[in-house]
């Protein structure tokens, strides 16, 4: 199965978790009017034993295209966000919930100005970038207990230009 | 008084906070090795009543120089975390903790592969930038209960270049 990215929109990625943009997103200015602060973009969720809040910044390689998935991972007591540190473009792959593990897929292509947070359980494919040594701040959760699982899966992704 | 800001560093921050880069970072290769994760690079707080962490963006316009400080805040419920998300460079200044509020300011210039994250309780001025429309992610906390004093201060800050 080959699948083909769509732009990533806020309501198309709504099942999945927040898109986090300013385009959109309530705002208000604070600072003695030198900044805008758009407010509150996206659920973060730490949960089980000891949980705590991690940030850590993730630096991909691209793959070659067309791009072979092989797995999707889910994190079961967090959600996970991904925010471009340069402007980059990326790819977002995730899957619905079907009966027995991750179902039908869904693939994205993100602009540079859009960060995605799955939410806990979301059946996701790890990062895909579009450019060599692209930096994204990663926003999860740390604690006790087990929080990766994995699936295999056999599609693949193809970007036009 | 007049500051001016030295180089962001590490040890140079550290009675205040995080600083949030990938250099001299602990880190590992995930996702068939196609990423390297620099893990852990903050530590988020969000104490009191119902506590959640935020996600926003801020967009900062630059103020004329030498730049007038006027009053220094701090969030006793959480800490708040900075990251620019254009690689642009911008300004971060402190105060020591004095017995009866701020005390000894400390000006810094961090790059745009640095952010900060300052502690609860650490008194700092609100975003200092230095380009129009600088964007930030913003790791801070919500939830019930007062977490914003103020203390007005006098001092100015000028960036050579």
């Amino acid at each position: 199965m080959e699948l083909t990215p769509v732009l990533l929109t806020r309501e198309g990625f709504a099942p999945f978790g927040d898109v986090i943009e300013t385009e959109g997103a309530r705002h208000y200015p604070i600072n003695e009017g030198t900044t805008e602060r758009y407010h509150d973009l996206a659920r973060v969720e730490a949960l089980g034993p000891e949980p705590r809040v991690l940030v850590s910044i993730f630096v991909g390689q691209p793959r070659p295209q067309p791009i072979a998935l092989r797995l999707v991972e889910r994190h079961p007591l967090g959600s996970q966000a991904f925010i471009p540190l340069q402007e980059q473009d990326y790819l977002v792959v995730v899957a619905e919930a079907g009966p027995d593990g991750p179902g039908r897929l869904h693939a994205f292509r993100a602009t540079g100005r859009q960060g995605v947070n799955y939410r806990a359980n979301v059946w996701h494919h790890p990062l895909l970038v579009l450019e060599p040594d692209s930096r994204f701040l990663v926003i999860d959760r740390g604690g006790v207990g087990s929080n990766l699982e994995e699936v295999a899966i056999e599609a693949s992704l193809r970007v036009a230009g």
